[in-house]
């Protein structure tokens, strides 16, 4: 019996990188964005209001990072079993409401496809966030890979 | 008058049971599920996060096993009434947004069809979900029986 | 730069022995009790409520095993500094009002005393619960000590 | 009549600056943090937790932020008034439990005393969080008296 298990999460530096990743493209879009970093347990690693950034959706990204680390998939894919008519329907009653099924909230995973930790976005359109949020994937991606490939 | 009621509920040890059964059934499929029981008064009895089962599924399995053992239907049964333009639409936002309609959640019923307690699967798609959760409910039935044979 | 941080934390194994050795314990007393095991990071993994445990206790055995897995230190050792006049007075407002001082909550620590997860007791007096909570430590320290031995 | 105020407060960039010397100070006191920068209207502005930080240090951080930014003065400064008898007593229950006084969270303030945003800090002891806030401040300081030397 193992009464342990090892989790890897995404360091303190790493979610630095995303950030400055996403900032980069934000502005490259010309919108402000709110942007948080979750680790694989879901817990806040860091956070960014960009000037200029929509005050309601501080708390939307970090819902969206939430919700992609907890439960591993982006939030942009939750389409017709979470409408009315499907079986998850009121999924976003749960986790004190925080569970959100709006886009741009992406899961960065390893190598082997465990959960890492997630980005969330929020201002623009959920497909303008989940682009910035992809930057942001994008940078820790390659971050990873090097890694991988110094050892 | 009758001053007082007699309520039956499941005990810790037919918990301890449901959990099992449930176990087994999800490392049978290969998902890792979050598991809750609750006695007949909603409150939680026992609860199992299987090692890899999704950390925001750890309330959906409490909500559904507390939402089947108040209301005493399995929770996939809310079709057209909960939808938009049902009549117990917005449900999901009574009692504290605990109220859920996805299904996973699934009621002990006694010999008359009394509520016992309730058990709550998450993890897996609602249908999974469910199908973990049976298997919690065929182990109570089956040690519900072989107590009433004995008495 | 080390993008990835490794955290260890308790097994769902782990959590079943933990919880076995308070019921134990309790059950030598004559006090049942509502016993929540959480991972490293403050997630509820485990939990029992023994029958004839208190149902106001369920969430304050939770919450003790929270707040000790997330601050991680015993939730006894609280003392003047949370009184009124102590610089943390007030302390248990945040986090939701999920942290709690009350004892009965005790961290599980590894070889190099880093958090590996929690017990939170509640339902006899805090005294009484962190006795419960102590077994279940005793239990899990005996298994982590027997794996590394094995090693 | 004047019909609008114009509203000074921290930019992303300042509070960048913010963090950096706060998560130096962190480091030369060996002590990993959370750290809130939070603007003049009190919403969170930048945050980072520390490889180590605490989990449930996350929302106390933000709290602290949060009431020194709101109220304008560091929340360690709250004594007799709002303990048990105290004209205050019971302060921490307002803003949805959010307002803190434990020593942590420090106002930054402009030429005139005016708020412009505040840092809160968390994982040591109130005293050692507000020294790692205070090193936020001071660069934030210089940073403000640098720029108006330019003007």
């Amino acid at each position: 019996m193992a009464p342990t298990l090892k989790v890897e999460t995404l360091s303190q530096d790493a979610a630095k990188v995303a950030i400055e990743a996403c900032e980069a493209k934000a502005r490259s879009m010309g919108i402000p964005m709110n942007i948080a970093v979750t680790d694989s347990a879901t817990h806040l690693l860091a956070f960014s209001r960009m000037d200029g950034a929509k005050i309601t959706s501080i708390s939307i990204a970090i819902d969206k990072a939430f919700t992609a680390s907890g439960h591993r998939i982006g939030t942009h894919l939750y389409k017709e079993a979470v409408w009315p008519g499907g079986p998850a329907f009121g999924i976003g009653n749960s986790n004190g409401n925080r569970f959100t099924t709006i886009g741009g909230g992406l899961p960065v995973l390893g190598r082997n496809k465990e959960i890492l930790g997630a980005i969330g976005c929020s201002t623009g359109t959920p497909a303008q966030d989940q682009e910035v949020a992809q930057a942001g994937i994008d940078a820790l991606q390659k971050l990873l890979q090097s890694t991988r490939a110094k050892l």
